[in-house]
């Protein structure tokens, strides 16, 4: 393909922006209003919306003319970019040379391919950094954080200013050492640690392609954007990027572009000595269109025809390896590991600036880069009103499927969703927490637009399946049902993906509660990146039985309640599981892990889905006063073997409080006099039952109580049999709390 | 290739056992007695297998005469093949059914080529199950085990017998629902978790290989053997399997043999609808030779070829991609995800035994079939004998290597091995444990012969290199540092596979410490499996600074504390380092993780080597009469708060305990005295301080005592300042203590 200047592409959106420029619609349309629950951030980003787009027709004329002098004087074009990549180089190098820690190697390596993304080719409203329809990327390398920051703070957005750059890495700081998007608008996910962000990308992707086959018409394609992602050869080796990869070869993830920084360093030095797979053919294997860009230092017109290679190719995500020197311009550390992950101390700096012909002092932007990154916000504000235009025509005509797609971009749930959920009696036939989960899930996609998700190859088991819809594949991407494969972490990470893209979005995703291990580290960047997701986690126990101690969850309840900002439900009946299923729907910023059972079990009286909210409730008591002999507290399957040995205490004449523990970081969260009521400090009597650790139960049954659990691996047998062998029985119950009354 | 009678290969290895029968040595060369130690299991072993190298030359002349029969009577042979691989299938059906659970479809699938394997191609000594030489075999589909009970069965491993094949799946069995090598002698890795098996492989083969390379002469090769391993599709898509093949790839582990059961079919149903790239391509990218064998259903000198192909690639894994019918002979449920994983029901089970014309009843193992595996005895004494007279001549030539060898072999650690660990006073200098564990570590690897290990590309950061020795690469396979890459699942798998290898092999690998998500799921299998891999886990805390909350870890000490078999230590300082590692080398059937600082910290007084022994400990006590005002409790970074808390509060004339909570699960083995000298039960007033989540300290503090700790996410800051802004001081604990005093 023939090369194009650089200003092309922009000036092709330039004039998509322009042509409703003249409209009265572009300037007088504001942002519907519900976009403003699209993050806890925009409590000022509506106004400063609606400023820009009511400056846009004197703004942009001037940069139209602009455009039109730059397109024409291609080489001083070039050495623009020139003067724009190395300020985004010295931005970098300075902010890392300030904090004294930081990754300088890749910004310096990246900068041409990320200019050119961030200023000729991705479109973005930099004063609203949640508007739907822009192009998401995601710096998978995460380490290379300051590229991103750069990138922001060029483009123009509020979050990164130039005094947030100088305090990169500093406490409360907008800058942190990896990138955070709960901290800086702008950045999409949390990424660092790696192969993440790729996975999120994917996720990101896989919305997009979903909602446009969802929502666009022939008359109005009102979802449309790109995903780009950059990875590096870290991101390459771990397994979740293969994973996710697949995953977006077999679905044609068309419109996620991904630059591999094809750099041959690590952080142990040339990638020679641990990785020499090749990563092209492995990428083709996966079903993606492979582009290799040879210089990637300075090749920009090679990059640009990459990227629209890239475009037309629209059945298969594209990776365009982009050869890159690590450190590019440092003429003593550039190609070696020592420029990844540290400052470059004084004397390579200055060194760095003489070979690159940079005489400004640090986190200098000259002029007229400057001045040439200026049109971004009015040309951003611009993009913003024309969707906006759009959208208000594709209301108009399309009133339902716009009300969807709304509470789909602003969070808002459909009023009424939540009875939606089943709610169940005593009465009701006893079922597997699992299958009553299926209920809700079934329920919830109904009542909720955003409502999707899957399993990692164990629908019928995890009973996730929604009835009413199809699987999303290739040529069915409206559809609901993910199918991820036998890829636990890839699917944890691709519905943090899919969280992030819109606040409406509520994916769910399901495995065998003990593959949470395969997992965890994406479910750790839901907790962290405040991605609501709901991980349907069945099996929970020994009590899925004869596939042993490889596949029985131990350990794995206490790991979940020790983790920050997760929530760990373990439901004992329908009540429970629906109210389960309540509170994760509702909060939007703490995904939910919902452990579930293989094996049936009864609807107990006193159970509720309003009571599930205070996380520990009393569901019977014989006692009066407040002062039960003993307190009987259980969770999940487990509740039922302590109500039962309550009825047998009581038979004995004891009086007997029976406690649902259905989720610790809820009953945390009560007032200290909710707290008293449900176990009151004078009780010391308290026996705990759960098939899993004992441990962290010492807090809640205190120093004389007991807790009777599984601190040892599981075993293979029919679960009756393994409940009777661990000791989790109603005898054991009845016998510990005998011995403390 | 021309194809090959079954025999072929067999009788090969026949002829290769008894050539060296004649001699004097094959019959009276007992095994050495160092591999008495080389399992739990072996007790019984050693006399049996004795007893076989007596009677090896008259049972073994019978069979040579049958073999050349065999030989000649070619279609004969083929219908033999054919029913014993029926009979392969007829027994894991017909324990499924029994089971009422269990797996059917792989065995049906596989039987063909495991026929092959186990007794055409495999050597292993069947009353020896822990032959040094022998072959290894790794089901990475372990749900499939059916398949591998009945290849013991019929190959004579005591460990499955006609009751054992009945029990399938029942309480005590040696017939788990997925293998369990610390259950089921021959089974040589615990599998079940997809991609585990394919991994642990890997691990085998490196450590095959590493072992050959160090100790092979021109004139005696005493260390020669192949891995094999048969994955499925599930096998396929996790990302671990693409980790560790990648590597496999890498470093050319020509030995290793793996079969991927092609056969479309997953739980969810035809792979189609999640895995559609291309598996040959993608192994071809990642350095493997690739065969594929279309007919793997009855195809056998297909297989046969494949196998002859692979072993004559000796630069290069091989992949043997075996496209197979799951669920083979049943006429209903074949080729579908019905038979995967549920018994196909007493109506199938007979259709499936007409259609294969099978008329036997249940677990019967035909007469020809028995004779005709029954050789494996005499021929596996045979190759053991074989071998242990290669190396009596091998120990009397190179006696030095020889003694390294038995120690890895037999896990015999050198006499005095503990010596070798540094010991450190308060004067001497503070350093960063991750610095103190460096000095261990290169300390080990002189005195220990199995010691080796490395890092996922943070050797710099985690300080893992072993100075005496260079890397572990394709051309350098007899070197110690192993370079994973940024794969932690992978390599926390592949360290299992080198632990399991031989009882002598001390793995280490090493990531930051919130890394271990990405590994948890290979550490599980660790503490089962009871592979005593030492993690090194550098970036203990928010101490790590300013790379933020995505690589600070909060939740891991618990999430660790909470799982079973395995050691969580956290030291103090270089005394606590070097316990740790004492322990960690000591405790083989127990894996250690070892939580190190990125910070310095000051040797303590009171810390000691012989102390970490007890888990808690007190450093300094200024109380009488085990009645301290108060006991404040710390671990690593940590104690040194502790400590000066307790000076401050000792200056204004308290009496103060100070414990050092270095690895919790070893205070919990001590005796109940034990535990009230360190902690008496009548003092309440105890304050504890770890940069870490607080959950599961209420029950060391008990209900009146107070924890310092971190419950949310960290920050991106540099050490002190986190330090400072989330109360993890002197001063904080001073208030706690005397809020309680």
């Amino acid at each position: 393909m023939a090369s194009t200047s650089s200003l092309a592409l922009s000036q092709a959106l330039l004039t998509r922006a322009i042509s409703h420029n003249g409209s009265e619609n572009c300037v007088s349309i504001p942002a519907f209003s519900a976009l403003k629950s699209t993050s806890p951030r925009t409590s000022g980003t509506i106004s400063s919306r609606r400023r820009n787009a009511s400056t846009i027709s004197h703004s942009l004329r001037p940069l139209v003319r602009a455009a039109a002098v730059e397109a024409i004087v291609t080489s001083s074009d070039s050495s623009l970019v020139d003067k724009s990549v190395n300020t985004i180089r010295f931005l970098a190098i300075d902010a890392v040379e300030k904090a004294k820690s930081g990754h300088p190697g890749l910004p310096m390596g990246c900068a041409p391919m990320s200019h050119i993304l961030y200023d000729e080719v991705m479109k973005y409203n930099p004063k609203n950094p949640y508007w739907f329809n822009r192009d998401r990327f995601v710096l998978s390398a995460g380490h290379g954080c300051m590229l991103q920051y750069a990138l922001l703070h060029l483009a123009g957005y509020d979050s990164v200013r130039e005094e947030d750059l100088k305090s990169f890495r500093q406490w409360g700081s907008k800058t942190p050492g990896h990138p955070e998007n709960f901290e800086t608008p702008g950045v999409e996910a949390t990424t660092g640690p790696l192969g993440q962000g790729i996975a999120n990308a994917v996720g990101l992707a896989l919305a997009e392609k979903h909602l446009a086959a969802r929502f666009n018409k022939p008359d109005n394609e009102i979802v449309d954007h790109y995903t780009y992602s950059i990875l590096g050869d870290g991101c390459q080796m771990e397994g979740i990027s293969n994973e996710v990869c697949s995953l977006a070869g077999h679905w044609g993830l068309g419109k996620l572009i991904a630059f591999y920084d094809d750099n041959h360093i690590s952080i142990d030095g040339d990638t020679d000595i641990a990785f020499t797979e090749s990563v092209d053919k492995r990428f083709e294997a996966l079903g993606w269109h492979v582009i290799w860009v040879k210089n990637g230092n300075n090749g920009y017109d090679e990059i640009r025809a990459a990227i629209r290679e890239a475009k037309a190719v629209t059945d298969k995500p594209t990776l365009i390896k982009v050869t890159t020197t690590i450190g590019y311009g440092s003429p003593n550390k550039a190609n070696s590991y020592s420029v990844h992950g540290a400052a470059l101390g004084e004397k390579e700096v200055e060194a760095t600036r003489n070979n690159l012909g940079w005489p400004y002092e640090p986190f200098h932007v000259p002029e007229d880069v400057k001045s040439h990154w200026s049109r971004h916000t009015p040309e951003g504000a611009a993009l913003e009103a024309d969707w906006n235009a759009k959208f208000a025509a594709y209301e108009k005509k399309y009133p339902e499927e716009a009300a969807e797609l709304k509470s789909i971009i602003s969070g808002e749930l459909p009023v009424g969703w939540e009875k939606a959920l089943p709610t169940y009696t005593p009465d009701s036939p006893g079922d597997a927490t699992r299958n009553l989960s299926q209920q809700c899930l079934n329920a919830l996609a109904k009542a909720v637009p955003g409502f999707l998700g899957g399993s990692a190859d164990l629908a019928s088991s995890n009973m996730t399946m929604l009835k009413a819809f199809g699987n999303f594949q290739k040529a069915t991407p409206e559809e609901r049902n993910l199918r991820f494969g036998v890829r636990e972490h890839g699917m944890g990470a691709i519905c943090n993906g899919i969280a992030l893209h819109s606040p409406g979005f509520i994916p769910y995703c399901a495995t065998f509660f003990v593959f949470t291990d395969y997992m965890r580290a994406a479910m750790r960047i839901s907790a962290l990146s405040e991605a609501g997701v709901i991980y349907v986690m069945t099996h929970d126990s020994i009590g899925l039985g004869e596939d042993g101690p490889t596949h029985q969850p131990i350990e794995h309840l206490s790991s979940f309640r020790a983790m920050p900002n997760i929530m760990m439900f373990r439901p004992a009946d329908g009540n429970e599981t629906a109210g389960a299923y309540k509170i994760a729907v509702t909060k939007r910023k703490t995904p939910s892990v919902l452990a579930l059972s293989r094996q049936k079990l009864p609807q107990l009286p006193g159970t509720s889905i309003e009571s599930v909210e205070k996380g520990g409730y009393t569901i019977s008591d014989n006692s009066t006063g407040n002062k039960p002999d003993v307190i009987l507290i259980g969770t999940g399957s487990e509740l039922e073997i302590a109500a039962q040995a309550a009825e047998k205490l009581r038979e004995q004449g004891k009086s007997v409080r029976v406690v649902s523990f259905v989720c610790w970081e809820l009953f945390d969260e009560q007032s200290d006099a909710y707290k008293e009521s449900v176990l009151p400090s004078d009780v010391s009597a308290r026996v705990s039952i759960e098939a899993g650790s004992t441990f962290g139960w010492g807090k809640i049954v205190g120093g004389k109580g007991k807790s009777i659990g599984i601190d040892t691996f599981g075993a293979s047998a029919p679960a009756g049999k393994l409940y009777k062998e661990f000791g989790i029985t109603i005898e054991a119950m009845v016998e510990a709390a005998k011995s403390l009354i």
